[in-house]
């Protein structure tokens, strides 16, 4: 899925990823590159289990060193979030308390508005098994949890990392059907154009007895002219379709398979199936 | 962030997710985990390079068995689509062609849209290096591409699977903004109960001559309700600090850190700082 173009401005900025006593370090390179993606860069590790730096989180961040090189580890999560005006708690279970439950769009919804006015925010993220200790949890402002599939809850802590990261690139899209890209130009084409391609279709098939019997002409055509027009062809593929019309219209088949063309003998059945 | 209620009904329908030459198991059962998590459980793979069975995705999958057990096995992608209505591609690199590209929030709208009239659907991802060819892309009916920060676009398979399989689950919620559980119900207090709070703080402090100078006086009152009113106290935080109240009310300090307790002095100075 790698489509980094490196002549773009590196984004990096938003809400700081805790992470409290990770243990494998291949976790700390995923939730790396989850941040990257989305355009985090602030990864704190609270006692990360097998001390820092970590290669194997250097080589699973797959060149997000960015995050890498310029995250900050702490002793405890108190000293990690001293400096934030407001933190979100992630988790799976439900807890004993008083803090507002907010799923990951409000909750981003929250983060952008208070980036906007300049506070510093964080999301804390629990240890792989047991994820964060009720203590923790009561040092967040807020909980924030995920729409998941009650009947199988397992998100790794990467995963997390990578739908908070991911949402918080939508709250800062104005509109959440954009894409990075756009398909190639495609302007449809007149519609003269189109009825170019139904008279040389319709006389080409008129020519070998398409429309019987010629009662029901008027309704094959209209059928026939429906099938083309729902499709909004643009100028090259009605070119590309008159192309195969003059094909069929003006060369026989070259290597008949064991008889000769149809077209040839002039028995083409009209087919009507679908014109009745 | 494990949450799993086993007795909760699993969710387990939506678009089939196809795999096009995958090589590492572990991805293959981290696709489905990110699947099960969010309630998609057909998965299909295009000549998976290890074979099928593979232990390291059984391993990987986290208990997503029921996605493993299922998966089924193609030799051409042509073949694995064969049944579907209406495919996808997902793409990270802008493709020439005339297909529509479509953000994952739009593309699992439409999912869900042709989930709903009976359709059968698909997502189709590409190899772990380079995705999709040209001609594997031409088979889809549309392209799906992640809003990425440009500068670092490096979603892994099983990432860009759980991001849409995600959104799936949220194209068929409501509100976006409901969670799995709530915070325990939380009434706020009648204004009586924050009325007695008031008193009780109150004539407490002003026993101590916190109001100083009396000219002063109704604006530090007002100021101190301002700073209890704001946070919409419930009945049973109302007794908490009711008892905190009357704790420093009525009883004096028992150890004395080197000097006499303040408020046994009288000596308690009005901090009307903030109060000016």
């Amino acid at each position: 899925m790698a489509g980094t173009n490196s002549e773009l401005e590196l984004i990096a900025e938003g809400p700081a990823i805790i992470l409290v006593e990770p243990q494998l370090g291949e976790n700390i390179g995923m939730v790396a590159r989850a941040m990257a993606n989305f355009g985090l860069a602030e990864l704190r590790l609270v006692k990360p289990r097998d001390g820092w730096p970590n290669d194997k989180a250097k080589a699973a961040a797959s060149k997000a060193d960015h995050v890498i090189d310029a995250t900050k580890v702490y002793e405890t999560l108190e000293e990690a979030i001293e400096d934030l005006n407001f933190v979100y708690a992630t988790t799976a279970r439900e807890r004993y308390g008083f803090k507002p439950v907010r799923s990951p769009v409000t909750a981003t919804e929250t983060l952008r508005q208070k980036f906007k006015a300049g506070e510093k925010t964080g999301v804390l993220f629990g240890r792989e098994r047991w994820g964060l200790t009720n203590e923790e949890v009561a040092l967040a402002d807020e909980i924030v949890t995920f729409p998941v599939n009650p009947a199988f809850a397992s998100l790794n802590i990467a995963q997390a990392v990578l739908l908070m990261s991911y949402e918080w690139m939508k709250s800062g899209m104005e509109d959440l059907s954009h894409t990075l890209f756009e398909p190639v130009e495609q302007k449809q084409a007149t519609k003269e154009q189109l009825f170019g391609l139904f008279d040389q279709l319709e006389e080409a098939l008129d020519a070998r007895g398409y429309f019987r019997p010629e009662g029901k002409k008027p309704r094959m055509v209209e059928n026939l002219r429906a099938v083309l027009s729902r499709r909004a062809l643009t100028s090259q593929e009605i070119s590309v379709l008159r192309g195969v019309v003059g094909t069929f219209d003006k060369y026989s088949r070259q290597n008949p398979r064991g008889h000769e063309g149809v077209a040839e003998q002039g028995e083409f059945p009209a087919d009507d199936s679908d014109n009745g």
